[in-house]
């Protein structure tokens, strides 16, 4: 079988998950052509010389060059921060490899336009890691919006609320905005953000209303808790947007909603029904036809793990679900069957389309900052 | 026992469920003074005479200015629309009467003010029938709050929502702005306000990015569902409050939540802890106690049909819930007793606290028609 | 209109449910005749003499035969405990009165029998309070199964949990099998029995591998907690029917369940669907369609205060829940539409029905004791 | 670092399963050994050679008895239907390999006494893949009770719900009691009996009123939907149990639990608080605290992923949840601890142990096909 040459950059957090996907994907999935995890890039060489012959990777580097430059490399994903996606990316565009890259785009809309202008320029594919797309739930939700289950749309509420950022945690370098670019923002909301625009299949042409909160002002060093440093980044972010087709959506993302610790959470209500997922209950979706007799409607508790829903067929019996990594895992399999040539189960993002919501987070930032409307075509 | 005539004006939805508490508050509660159902007035005779003996009116009358010429009427309850509370209140106060007034206050600003400088200028009590905060795991909520478990608060989360408002739904009265004076903002929104500030005891000193709007613009006529007419009220307000202590609150009031029938939900986070409810399980209060040990912390599900609970010693044992109309019953008893000289058992609303509500929904709406952030203060 | 005197047995907290039921049934329902709350009877002479006038009694006694010998009296509601259900009830019956009698029919399967044979005795009526029949959710449970909705039954999972019988818990006289003749059996048991055979429509053919468990001995006396005395009762009952068509039903009642309040709660499996039910959420049936499309099956949560449920047409606009003691108001409707001549919401069990219930129970008892299964037919 | 060879008899659900745990175990897990995926056998040459390869196995073969002469298999890993169990467990034993085998431990008792006699006769170490106790909530449950937090025990429901069973499903070798020994008993009633004990710490030392029930007699055959045959295996049993400490439990394991998917689900009550786990919600468990102050008392809901619970530390940050084959890779993990040296998370069930809920499930079918109680001793 043909085979898929995967260079990595990063082995932390997300070097992780993206390490269990290509592993995992070929397992499960039956795939046209054939992922091999050939090399693994960091900048810490004791952690990589674990990290990667414990995850299988062939090779290792230190330096993440090397990968744009091997032969054997058709494929570069890259899981750093965001102030190096764009650096990492462009270079393998140039190089001819496609690109798989987590989100958000870039720290910088500056930067995301300069990737998505490679990708253009490039005859390779590239790849958003918004894998909460892959939850099957949420494929689902899409089909069923796509298939007009819905209607027009009235409201979409989109939250994603963690509480794990009160005044206690240490000043690490997701609160330091030169590091992390913004907190909150595109963390969490950028998430839900694509999520918007992938289920409801419209786009955001105005933003409104935003506020960019800082909570908490001084926050422990990680070393010593008994000094204190700046925290510059958002704590949280809301703001409406209005979708193309006169819906209203809030979004709210959060460090601070205490006692919520991962709650991707998002509501859609239409003419012809309505639909609700919380992360928290991944295997589940909430779904309202408004089309059934009024003594019997209700929200009918969709467990999503039948053969016909998304992915699944790859998986378990049904009533088996699934867990945080699986996301991963069946974007790694839809990124491998679209280089194969096979249709992805529900679609990818690539560069342009994660430009856009970019584009949407920045209206966000100058709505919050002149504390005024502010229509996307401001931000071209 | 000293008697509490009681001339209530209105016998549709909220006459029937003011009635109902007249009549069952003494049922239950043991009450300093005795409330008694004096005198009923509404337009329409021939329903009146229906409703009157049926709820045990000891008389009834179409001109509702009889009341306020009745010695034996001690309170006014007024449980009419929007547009006439202000004439109906004042005429009561000026002759007198205690009023208990039918939430929001008035249709508009400036009737509300003119209630409430009325109120100023009487020796009589005032009250507005915010029932909700008189769901007993809301009055928990407000006390544990006020206790400081919560410590400074970061964010509030309320929503009203309904769904009853789709396209197919009549062109009744309440979708006559004329008549109505809005939609969802003061039929929904003005709950959700009142709800935010008797929770948190703080006060809303901004309000920004409201959004106004209306979704369906023709509704069929009630009578001839082959023509039309125009709808001229909001079918939705979504806005963001900021709370003197620093929290973002965010409201969203709709009709189109199309699958909700009635969803008054609130989420606080703050420092030490949160809360969450939804009066869709009216007999629970979520709560999540900040300063558990890590493994065991978890959101405790509270059944608030304790004796402890408030208002429930009076109801039946713990585990048997209440529904709907008690809110009423209870809002009733706390009357009775502010008038008898006992406290209720949380904060009644009058006429000045319910007059900072209506500032606030006109913040929201200038908020909305000017597209800027409206301080509280320039509602003055 | 005509008029139905009604003369209740006593003043605790099912007189006080049943008072309420016959004062607020007339508000809310449309009723062919007019019940008077005629007269109350209780030993309690002082309590009487505040019970009374708060419910609007018209006189009081503390001679229940008064009530027998009452010309004024159509209907003798007996409240009292349950061994002393059948010397009421019977006097009632001989005088020609109607006879509503709180569950279980009787503290013994002899006086039940006795009770019975004094209802088929007589021209007048009898209804037994299984209030949870009219909960407006299994109202409409009750109403799918009989449509054929779940098609042939396989099983039943009936239990009504409660916690509150820990071993700081005194020794109230519902420990005492002298007075309470049984603790959970009768108490809790007995509703589940009916409530099975109710949904179902079927009856239960045989009981098997009833366990009767008392798990605390000795409880401290209520006035003095430094002493104990024996409890005598069941603080569980477990056991197993064989419903006519072939389901598997399995009853669990206990006080002990701790944490749990007041669950009562039945699931049903079908061929065609399902249905689940817990009073902790009274207001909701859970639906399973096996019809659906695979991808699209879920359990359906029906909030059941639509106007096409039973019941709530009377009641409050959609989305406006019901609590507790509503379901006594709903009876005490039937009971008077069901003597005026109409059709109640759904079957109302009279002496007869009651006494099946309790030939369960007896059958339960002696399958625990003499460790076996019991035919019904064995105790006839 | 030293490694464990493993070698693996089948390749279906479980063997997947089981290949999966291989695999991804040293991935996330730091373990004192290595595990490596050596040979795998089965009997389907064809479906074998796209197995094998797929998940890295290093050799294959389709004779079983390779493996138990293979010096580089140090554990030989049975998935196998359970009437060959006993053969391949024994021979892997007489040839001084540890032996981890499916549950449950075998087909019928008198195979389940020789294993265990195996097990007791060699020097190696066995392991029964009862991997419901790997999951993360129910480790903590088992945590928490072994310290006391339950006190004295009253009830323990316990129940493995499916629904596929209905009688359109076609008879497959599952519903063949000469190939799968018993229906729902064996493949799920297995499971909660082990769960029972492994939370509890107590032995069942009496069965009763066991019911053991085939609803559908003929299902259609699985290549001809038009022609029957006889179905042989119970669709569901039923029984108590009697714990040590005095508790009750009931068992209830179906394949006709219409609309349920996978729900193995337990709720423990004792003095000092309580638990309910449902698989459903695998992430969480409820837990009530009886010691709290009344008003707040309530179930929580513990998000069991934070790193200080069960296995956690091994996996993603908090909030990210794990699915079905978790189980299986946290069970890998804790045999290769154990026969590293090192202590497993919770006790790992080895052929004595689970022997003894083999005696039970027999136990079970004597209680049922006699109808009376079956003490264990008589099981010996």
């Amino acid at each position: 079988m043909e085979q898929l040459g995967i260079g990595m950059i990063g082995s932390k957090f997300m070097g992780r998950a993206h390490a269990n996907a290509w592993s995992s994907a070929p397992h499960f999935f039956d795939l046209p052509i054939q992922p091999t995890m050939g090399v693994v890039a960091a900048r810490d060489a004791e952690d990589l010389a674990t990290f990667a012959p414990r995850w299988g990777w062939q090779r290792w580097t230190t330096e993440w060059h090397d990968l744009v430059d091997d032969t054997a490399v058709d494929l570069v994903d890259v899981t750093t921060p965001n102030d190096v996606h764009a650096e990492q990316a462009i270079a393998a565009l140039e190089a001819g490899k496609h690109v798989a890259c987590e989100k958000p785009l870039a720290g910088t809309l500056a930067d995301a336009r300069r990737m998505a202008a490679a990708a253009a320029a490039s005859p390779a594919r590239t790849f958003v890691w918004y894998s909460y797309r892959r939850v099957p739930a949420l494929g689902l939700a899409h089909r069923m919006i796509a298939e007009g289950r819905l209607g027009r749309l009235y409201h979409v509420r989109a939250a994603y609320l963690q509480g794990w950022g009160g005044p206690q945690t240490p000043r690490i370098w997701r609160f330091d905005a030169a590091r992390a670019g913004s907190g909150a923002l595109g963390d969490l909301g950028a998430h839900i953000v694509d999520m918007a625009r992938f289920l409801t299949g419209e786009e955001i042409v105005e933003v409104s209303g935003a506020i960019e909160q800082r909570f908490i002002d001084q926050r422990p060093l990680p070393d010593d808790p008994t000094r204190f440093a700046p925290s510059t980044v958002d704590d949280a972010i809301v703001f409406y947007g209005h979708l193309e087709g006169g819906a209203i959506a809030s979004f709210e993302a959060t460090r601070l909603a205490t006692g919520v610790k991962n709650s991707n959470r998002i509501e859609i209500h239409g003419e012809l029904g309505a639909l609700s997922f919380d992360f928290q209950h991944m295997n589940q979706l909430e779904v309202f036809d408004a089309i059934d007799p009024g003594a019997e409607q209700g929200w009918t508790t969709i467990q999503t793990t039948h053969e016909e829903h998304p992915w699944m067929a790859a998986w378990w019996p049904d009533g088996h679900g699934l867990g945080y990594e699986h996301t991963f895992v069946n974007q790694a399999a839809d990124i491998v069957r679209a280089l194969g040539g096979e249709e992805p189960e529900v679609p990818l993002p690539d560069f342009a389309d994660a430009l856009v919501t970019q584009r949407i987070l920045e209206a966000a930032l100058i709505s919050a900052r002149q504390r005024r409307p502010v229509a996307l075509e401001e931000i071209d």
